[in-house]
């Protein structure tokens, strides 16, 4: 059990998403001598759970090469492994991100076709949420990997969004004839052209995203990580400002005070708990990346996610939508490999 | 004059500088008629203005090839020029952003070395301002582009912000062991190894940018433009919600009330006017960038930052920055064009 606090969120995270689907059981991938006590706090999880012992970890430190050398048997390795074996439908971990995704995908396998997976996340938005990739797992995107993007985008939000067409955008800049955005632009023509299971809506500006004007935002990973980052550094930063404002004077904390339900809201509607979770998609199998500095409702939050995938059967239906875009464009799967 | 509402924007702004700077002189591009009637409502900025007529104009649907073609003899065209003449020391647009830079290039021409001129632009901070470019100006760039616009924007934090040796980060991705960003690798290393007027503190990421981690922020354009965007809409965003939250009851609408100066400052704070004017850099030549829709507060600010540039003589001092990197790079400038 990774991230910074270990089995004293993991464990609680799990109990309360218990709570919500009484019928989920757990496989705890860890120290027993650590995990144990957390668990004798929640008798309920206790029936449900099973502890797997390790010694071996990845530390927060390991580059993704190294825990790939020297991970095997750590408790993210034999976790990712029981989703590849079937004994777990999906794998959650607040541990090193890049490990994770380095054993997700060596694991696990990607799909057919697909190149690179790429990480997704939910995004608040002015009427609720959607969903943003890549959020990193790679820097730079082919075309055809944008319109995989678009579609591995579509099913993460009919799983957790129960959108089943989605309007999916495509994240570009406003300034015509320049050079470079080739990809995006042929992007789009494809997303245009081809009937596929999604609503396509065309070309998004970074602006836009919290509008909600898209269920999907496909982007590459460079760009797409700076925009996540970009928006919870301004969020943080209007957040100080507002407390500032409300804390000024006396008149003002009175005011503060009085108004306390709807700031109370707002913070509510603000809080990256409610957002966490961030799948691999484009895997044979679920492997879902929690922030390692939550707590157990963002931890919760983060298992909610791979519920709701394993319940829509997310692989299954990916499978063959990224069969029907293949044909689609006219490309020979074997030949873009599966490494 | 372009921009949303033309002179009825521009002539105030005008004004406006004008009182900040009382010895500026004016030229005034455009169409004498329409110019004229704002112009008599300024007695002040009248008699230090010159009308330059012309009919001719950009229009903001004209692509940049479009405006070159057909937009000799324009407002925004004659303007430039008379910078490249030296009869003015700065341009101010508020028309087509994409014609504005290819004419400014054109006439302006780039300075030795330089292959890609950037578009920069003030990003407000929790304690002040920041330089971030390029936000547009192109897709992609190579490590010794990104060496070039930390260069660039130091030059214009020294002018703006008047910091003589700008903290200059560049902006990453925190996921370790990727591929594809070896161009931000190498311009590290090069920044980092040379003995630059800078300060550089290295790899920023996203949510570190409103922190003022860094007075000057460097990426390449199509990540550096989402970003804007981003931050622009989630602020938005941010806005929506805290005014919901102080309307949503009659306690929290006294709340809001009571806290009114806080919330004003806050407000004030925010103000996209305050940032307004993206200078192109890398020319021989100042040329800003106003945004087409800002009001004549806003207008004012973009001549604003033409003229902390001019009277910094910022072109001069780039010259002999970039100079001095190139011959640290080892690079032979010519073998670089500067088309």
């Amino acid at each position: 059990m990774g991230g910074d606090a270990g089995p004293a969120v993991v464990v609680p995270g799990a109990a309360i998403a218990l709570e919500r689907h009484p019928g989920v059981t757990f496989l705890l991938f860890g120290d027993e001598g650590r995990i144990a006590p957390h668990l004798l706090e929640h008798p309920a999880l206790l029936t449900r759970s099973r502890i797997i012992h390790t010694d071996a970890v990845v530390e927060m430190r390991d580059k993704p090469s190294q825990a790939l050398r020297r991970g095997r048997g750590s408790s993210m390795w034999l976790a990712v492994e029981a989703v590849h074996k079937g004994e777990a439908d999906f794998v959650v971990s607040a541990g090193n991100t890049g490990a994770l995704m380095a054993m997700a995908r060596l694991v696990l396998t990607p799909m057919v076709g697909i190149e690179r997976p790429a990480i997704a996340g939910q995004w608040p938005t002015l009427t609720g949420a959607c969903i943003v990739l890549d959020l990193g797992a790679n820097i730079g995107a082919t075309a055809a990997q944008l319109a995989e993007f678009a579609l591995m985008g579509a099913a993460m939000a009919r799983a957790v969004l129960h959108i089943e067409r989605p309007r999916v955008g495509l994240l570009n800049i406003g300034v015509e004839e320049i050079k470079g955005i080739e990809e995006v632009k042929q992007a789009h023509a494809w997303l245009k052209e081809n009937e596929l299971p999604i609503d396509y809506i065309g070309f998004v500006e970074g602006d836009q995203i919290g509008q909600g004007i898209a269920d999907v935002i496909v982007v590459e990973g460079f760009a797409g990580n700076i925009a996540l980052k970009t928006a919870e550094g301004t969020a943080k930063q209007m957040a100080a400002w507002v407390r500032e404002a409300l804390s000024g004077s006396i008149a003002a904390q009175v005011g503060a005070f009085l108004a306390q339900q709807g700031l109370r809201a707002l913070k509510d509607r603000m809080d990256p708990r409610r957002f966490n979770g961030g799948p691999f998609l484009g895997l044979n199998g679920i492997a879902i990346k929690s922030h390692g500095g939550t707590d157990a409702l963002g931890f919760a939050s983060a298992i909610e996610v791979g519920y709701d995938m394993a319940e829509s059967r997310v692989v299954e239906r990916l499978a063959s939508d990224l069969d029907a875009l293949h044909g689609k464009l006219g490309e020979p799967q074997q030949a873009r490999g599966s490494s």
